[in-house]
């Protein structure tokens, strides 16, 4: 297990070493790729030499980040994470660094100890916001760029400030780094959640045509098969946020979204708005998650795993299926 | 014209009178309603005597404000506005006060000076950020009630937080609002931002099948005309926010929403993301607005009314419509 650090200790060992390698999760989101950044930008300030390493690429959305990053070339002395929960989620290029981290930072409060050292804050909105604090704490430097990066996962994390994970301290860092930094704060928020692809665009369209609600409303079942993503010309990483759609029908209290990952396996993503406890529905699948975003697999038929999903619903709910 | 008067000159007026009509503007919004609805509340906390006047029902989505409010029966001794630029903008049933306006809370610099005192502050986000901080400095009193409604209009005039007005001081009020008052604001962004009806999403879907890029893709333009309310059953009043759909698709600077309001006449909603300034061509045709939100009326059909706009457009882009 992991010895636990304060921000401040965290602070002292990122200055009293050198030369890093900073792990970031396979499949990255704004908070890996900001708090992994950001936390290389500020070392590199501090006169360390320091890459990111991530075993996909970088999504293009994040392109005002990457434009100013360069891998530089030296042998690392030491291995540090961000946003990491499990060294299972380094994926295949950086799984070989695993038992080697020195140093995690993370706000995931199931982080498995992989580290020597642990910073971790189950409260924190996002890696970001850890990062910064340790920054600020540490009178560490904290310029434009590094602001922008972690401004980045606070922003998808929180959902740019709309989701219950949204801390006072998320406003807090918002309000600090748009008076600090000038970042152009606007021009990240339309990159991160307006701009879409024609792909995308027609693809939520297919969604929300094929979308469903049950139970008397309450419930709204959205599919998404390969056929859907053929015709489109969605890729993969395009369903990201896919799975909020179905809690957009007024009145709906728990929203499902059924991928289909290969012919007859399907994704099941389900979201609740109310006080339904989703993650007990999707256990019962061998599924886990949280309260209000939790997820399974099933297989079958796009109706076959519709019927299974409502069967396991319903009763949640209160409500009979038989007379629904 | 209006007097100046600062925030704790304005929170003294607010003591020492009594027996409030608020007015608020027609097609009330979100800060309309936050500033007004929150205002009256904490009048109300403070003994006082005090009613919202609106000429238009107030969204149904308000509910959650609405349903703390009865109005109170009394004899007015003193009108006051909150977000109301110009006595023209109350509509018919509140426009017999329009000359009576003892004090003006706005954020509108284009405010025509109407009431007897104002504060203004032209920075503000909204004037719901105005009448939080005239409370604060006056030491006036604030519940989680009101805090709910001054949280309301600071979301929607700055788009939760997305939009170029959002100042720092915006978050800044977040972070107390969220910390000292415990709203449920998850589900007031819910509500504000992701719940529509089916009318809407049918509408959503239409202007998105009908949308086309123009001038090398940095232009998009949606139409809206009266057969597709009509045969999606979507309301006027659902058509909020439809101008910024046009926005969403990459590599577009200057996205146009033409909506048809009544046969022939169509009303143009143009958005910019760069710096071009769209008040400057919605000007030609009789409009205004701002740099990045402007808009005006043209007549025709819808394609020869996308031909004048699309012909206004290029030359400001340095594009020649004819080799396009």
């Amino acid at each position: 297990m992991s010895e636990n650090i304060s921000y401040t200790e965290a602070a002292k060992f990122l200055k009293s070493h050198d030369n890093y390698y900073i792990l970031i999760h396979s499949s990255p989101d704004g908070d890996a790729v900001g708090s992994g950044y950001g936390l290389c930008f500020a070392l590199r300030e501090m006169g360390k030499k320091a890459n990111v390493l991530c075993s996909d690429p970088i999504p293009e959305k994040y392109e005002y980040i990457m434009k100013e990053y360069e891998p530089q070339k030296f042998a690392n002395s030491c291995i540090i994470s961000t946003d990491l929960a499990d060294t299972k989620l380094l994926g295949k290029a950086t799984s070989m660094y695993a038992d080697f981290v020195e140093l995690a930072i993370d706000h995931h409060i199931s982080n498995t100890g992989f580290a020597k050292k642990l910073v971790l804050d189950g409260q924190a909105s996002s890696a970001c916001e850890i990062v910064y604090d340790i920054l600020k704490q540490g009178e560490l430097p904290i310029n434009p760029l590094i602001a922008s990066c972690l401004f980045t996962g606070i922003e998808t994390d929180t959902g740019c400030f709309k989701f219950e994970c949204t801390t006072p301290r998320c406003h807090e860092i918002a309000a600090e780094i748009i008076r600090d930094h000038h970042i152009p704060f606007a021009s990240i928020n339309r990159t991160l959640f307006d701009i879409k692809s024609l792909e995308r665009i027609k693809l939520e369209q297919r969604v929300m045509e094929g979308l469903r609600t049950y139970l008397d409303g309450k419930c709204a079942i959205a599919a998404v098969t390969l056929s859907d993503m053929e015709i489109t010309g969605a890729a993969q990483e395009e369903l990201e946020g896919v799975a909020s759609l179905p809690m957009c029908i007024k009145g709906v209290s728990v929203g499902v979204t059924i991928k289909e990952k290969e012919p007859g396996k399907f994704k099941i993503s389900m979201r609740s708005a109310e006080d339904i406890d989703v993650s007990e529905i999707c256990r019962k699948f061998g599924g886990g998650g949280h309260i209000r975003a939790a997820g399974c697999t099933l297989e079958g038929d796009v109706d076959s795993v519709r019927l299974k999903v409502l069967a396991a619903i319903a009763p949640v709910m209160g409500i009979d299926l038989w007379l629904a």
